[in-house]
């Protein structure tokens, strides 16, 4: 009876549907998706054009940005340069609770760690890549093949960095169908000028952390220097602050850090059935426990605050992938698409002897871990606990580093060592109370799951409770200090098996139960995904060229769509808000936490037109690494600031869903000027942005 | 693999559950539930306290309100009021449009056919009904029962209204498990003194109907007369206008209409699975069919718009009760509480006996229908179309009341005749072109779901296409003349069939196929559904007694709850809104239909505090029929007015969902004050009602 009526339900949804959908993709400046754009939207953007937004889009630390004045002034998200305002904060002065404000040049302070960079050149390089690989003689490994094309890589980046002095790298597109090497002006003086109060760029906090209708102000101003003075870029962009209509056409650029868009039905079956429903349960004992621990006093509220911060906000994002593939509508699509796929790779014979059998094997493994799923979410040790987490590492450390190189698991390998040790010596505190609750939680979800009897149970619990075990383990370790870790990292083995820690002892009990199963997990599981996962992507390639765009990779990109609201629930969800609303929000929880009112707005009540537009939406394609993105019009003028997605946006890591209720949520350029002008009282930022 | 899952997600909704839940119930005033309120809020009303809102909470027409003022002014909605307003509007005065406002006793006008209730007493009379079916001969049928029953019920209320002049209706209770005698004073002269503009009381329109966060000032005043004069009752309700907060207990008074609470698991699926997401998708072409009309100009807009309005709301209304019924939460929960009656009913050997097979009754019925469910959904003759059910009445007419009363089809029964001639004469105009496009709608839906292939699509469409069809009956038929219906009525058969009336003709065809159709239903699934229905009934009430309520029945009720917001997708939805968030809905959508700035509202933007609360939500049991309660809080005040429920509530047709996201939609009675003190500039109302 169900798939009867599922079917009568989305039997017009099937007849709509194309492969390749309007307003979909992150493209690369290379191949802007000219056609689409002349057919839907009636818009050919110009050599120039391109030319000019691309040189005035940027890559802030690991998200985006753009240059918004001749004086090098960028424009980016509060919460990119959240990090900064953080470091360069003092007792005495929190930027990040009031904000920064540089009124004169004078004012503004320099960056401790943040660069930026600007992309300015791109050059195929796949045909140089493949001849070094061609050169290598016919029987050749994998492995052989892979250092031969890493080394070429490697050469071409130092080559160029030496001839032109700029950042070079060199850039895989497409899984393996293209490479670029990719040149960047690279900024390392970048210095800071404006960033509202926390409050304002992060009213609503978690609860309305990719929501929408929304109201925040996340933005903030950098300046580029060179030399001590401001830089001039050629190529910045100029602000429209009127006349943004619903149905508008909008570009998007910047740096969408990675999805994965060529996972096939089986896989994103486990994910949306498995793994995502786990793992949100699991998230959620993990935030009780700790909000429970919290309530406890101020300073458990401090140090739990950013634990539950990064749990919570991975719990929302879970939850827009759990929901997006829980929309039939979605996953029917991608059914369609899939079998598309499958259907003109069966009729060519070259290809079809690539993937005959690649969607078999991924299902058949993806088969194989779901009957292993106890063993994967139940059968495991604490993961939260950072103690665990040290205890495992440093007793891997001890027999892993004696190994060859290329015998050792990944993260022992030399390449690795660096980032590990940082974690490993680092000196951030730990507390030993709030660890137990983590420890214990976690027991209990195994526990809970499993049953008493379980024999992988009955082993890491030893005859305790969860609470009892995890107090006697952690009051006994000594793991907490950093002295005392680099003692048995620098002593090796010997060192770690006579200091006899008794966390260390608990962990060796069961480390060969989980190497093996991690083998298990990367033979059977992770090297099929991988190996067939790239034939089915040159396939593609192969078949679609570049009338797809390629997943995203942290590299510059390219997205249109319009601005426009949606139908949510039974009824409209408006395509902007305005200052009214942040009053309205705040009001009608009576100003409660996350939804008290933002000091200098509300000062500024009276000041200016509540009417003035905030944030809004738009249909174009984008993932994490987008924030900070500049949104732009026709005339290559900015009109908003990228700042989030809203919930169903998230479900992009796997399926774009601009043409449903997925939206990315700009702050509306005119409510930037107006707040600065207003609010925020920077006439001289305002006339540097505006010319007047 | 799902059920797995499901069974983890719902572990801990499940350890919860209760039969009964806090908050939940439509009490009757004999009755009110004491232990629960004492128990869950520490209130123990008095029975002062308890008359006192009995006494000030009115029937009024289908709905509800409430005394308010020692001078008769009863206040209500404006959507119960709207007809009355409709009635007195002319050509140059549109209240519905701009509002009425009576800013003296002189201006009131009275409502042509309004008649408000107020319950005075309430006396149980079950055991007289009961030895009036008791003294028939033992081998009575039931309907020989049944009209004892009736006739018993006729007398008592026949021997109360000449005793004491009073409205009397014998009322049942429990599905039968009570009767009791309540006793109104009744008013008719009913007089208008303030209803607000049209777009202030429906902001939003059909988007908004039914949604929350809310911006409406739903409500009306009206004012009792008796001899010309004001009535001076001795109960209304005091207005307190501050400190409602969240959690705050709240009561609510009211008529609700009716529920169907006591439905079997299988009843329900067969709405969760079939009756609804079938009827949602007919509705939902026949709307679009008769958008698509509308687009054609003015004057088909006009002729469209109420079937419209109509059809909007039906699809709004059915997708609560179909999302309702798709929360799994929710069903469980209704699953725990069948079984846990099943349990209780196989302990007691009279109930058991009663009851064995009623569940299994019911579901096989169940069965049977859903097996059959093409006949019903698809294989039917065009309902939307007035003609085409003038045509189907007026055939059956001339052959059914040819024979006894009891052999007839029920509505053509003599008790019913007289409503149904109303219909069948009725001088409202009918559009042919607009019945045109309703009747091919209608048509496409059986052709498009049953194939030109079937029998009945090949019968009904005679070889043409549903267009074709349509315009060839419909301009053959007289039928749109009522004194033609009226010829044929009078007339009697022969004078039907020497008409030869296309459109009659063509439905004669069908006729024995539709009969033979109605009675396999009548006699297997109605019949058994009612008969199983009844005995589940009496069962519950023999082992619950008075610790549950009866499904409404359109008589007073009373239902307490809290104030409180909730949470929907991952952000949290506010207690309250205030007139900021009127502005900021309009703006966001630019002021487009339906969200235009009602115009008084706008004027006085600057004349009051935009932060006063406007609407809000509780938690209270509520349902079609409560609109215009009063909602009042322990003091007995009133505190606001109920207006609507969200989407989630409408499920309560079915099982309260208070404990989940469904809420009654409240003005606030400061709103309410606020707006005729500042917006509608009527301070001697304002003084009535505060009495300063």
């Amino acid at each position: 009876m169900n798939n009867f009526f599922r079917w009568l339900f989305f039997a017009t949804s099937l007849s709509v549907v194309s492969p390749s959908f309007a307003d979909e993709g992150m493209w690369t400046f290379d191949n802007p998706p000219m056609k689409k754009l002349e057919e839907h939207y009636g818009f050919k953007p110009s050599a120039e054009w391109i030319e000019h937004v691309q040189m005035a889009s940027l890559r802030v630390g690991g998200a985006s940005g753009s240059f918004v004045s001749s004086n090098g002034l960028i424009l980016t998200n509060h919460h990119v340069a959240r990090g900064q305002l953080q470091k360069v904060s003092t007792a005495k002065k929190d930027f990040i609770k009031d904000g920064f404000y540089a009124h004169t040049i004078a004012e503004e302070i320099k960056c401790p760690d943040l660069e930026v960079n600007d992309l300015i050149s791109m050059v195929e390089v796949t045909d140089q890549i493949q001849k070094a690989i061609d050169k290598l003689p016919p029987n050749s490994t994998n492995d052989e093949k892979n250092k031969a094309r890493k080394a070429e890589i490697a050469k071409i980046e130092k080559e160029s960095t030496d001839k032109t002095g700029h950042r070079s790298d060199v850039v895989e597109l497409y899984r393996g169908g293209e490479y670029w090497l990719y040149r960047y002006k690279k900024y390392t003086d970048i210095r800071l000028v404006m960033a509202p109060e926390h409050q304002a760029a992060f009213f609503g906090g978690d609860p309305d952390n990719f929501t929408y209708p929304r109201y925040n102000l996340d933005f903030a101003f950098l300046r580029a220097y060179e030399n001590n003075k401001p830089v001039h870029p050629k190529h910045y962009l100029k602000w429209n602050t009127d006349n943004l209509k619903e149905g508008d056409l909008v570009f998007v650029t910047g740096h969408p850090g990675s999805t994965s868009r060529n996972l096939t039905l089986s896989q994103l079956q486990t994910k949306r059935d498995l793994s995502l429903p786990l793992g949100l349960q699991q998230l959620k004992t993990r935030r009780d426990a700790l909000l429970k621990y919290s309530s406890k006093g101020e300073e458990e509220t401090r140090r739990a605050k950013s634990f539950i911060f990064g749990v919570e906000n991975s719990i929302k994002a879970m939850t827009g992938y759990y929901d997006g593939l829980n929309d039939n509508k979605l996953m029917s699509r991608l059914e369609i698409q899939e079998k598309d796929l499958q259907a003109k790779v069966s009729k060519n014979g070259e290809l079809s002897k690539l993937t005959g059998t690649s969607w078999k094997n991924i299902e058949k493994s993806q088969e194989l871990y779901r009957a292993r799923a106890q063993d994967f979410f139940y059968r495991n040790l604490p993961s939260s606990s950072t103690l665990v987490s040290l205890a495992g590492l440093i007793y891997r450390y001890s027999t892993e580093v004696a190994k060859p190189n290329s015998d050792r698991l990944e993260e022992f390998r030399d390449s690795s060592l660096d980032s590990l040790k940082l974690f490993l010596f680092s000196p951030a505190p730990i507390y030993t109370d709030m660890e137990e609750v983590l420890f214990a939680t976690d027991l209990h979800w195994a526990l809970k799951n499993l049953g008493p009897d379980d024999s992988f149970v009955k082993k890491i619990l030893d005859g305790k409770t969860p609470e009892a075990l995890a107090h006697s383990l952690l009051s006994g370790t000594k793991l907490s200090d950093p002295t005392f870790r680099r003692k048995l990292i620098d002593g090796g083995k010997p060192s770690v098996d006579s200091a006899n820690d008794p966390l260390i002892v608990w962990f060796s009990k069961f480390d060969s139960e989980l190497r093996e199963r991690r083998k298990w997990y990367d033979d059977k599981i992770q090297s099929v995904n991988a190996l067939e996962g790239r034939k089915i992507a040159k396939a593609r390639f192969a078949l679609e060229g570049k009338n797809i765009y390629p997943d995203a990779t942290g590299t510059l990109r390219f997205s249109y769509g319009k601005v426009a609201g949606y139908d949510q629930g039974t009824t409209h969800v408006p395509y902007k808000t305005t200052f009214m609303g942040y009053f309205e929000r705040s009001e009608s929880f009576d100003g409660k936490t996350p939804f008290e009112m933002p000091l200098k707005i509300s000062k500024a009540r009276n000041k200016f037109n509540l009417s003035t537009p905030l944030n809004f939406v738009t249909t174009n394609d984008i993932i994490g690494g987008n924030s900070g993105s500049p949104i732009i019009d026709r005339n290559g003028n900015l009109v908003g600031l990228v700042f989030d997605g809203n919930i169903q946006s998230l479900v992009g890591e796997f399926a774009f869903s601009g043409n449903e209720q997925g939206r990315t949520v700009g702050v509306h350029a005119k409510g930037i000027i107006t707040s600065i002008q207003k609010i925020y009282n920077m006439p001289n930022l305002a006339k540097e942005l505006l010319g007047h």
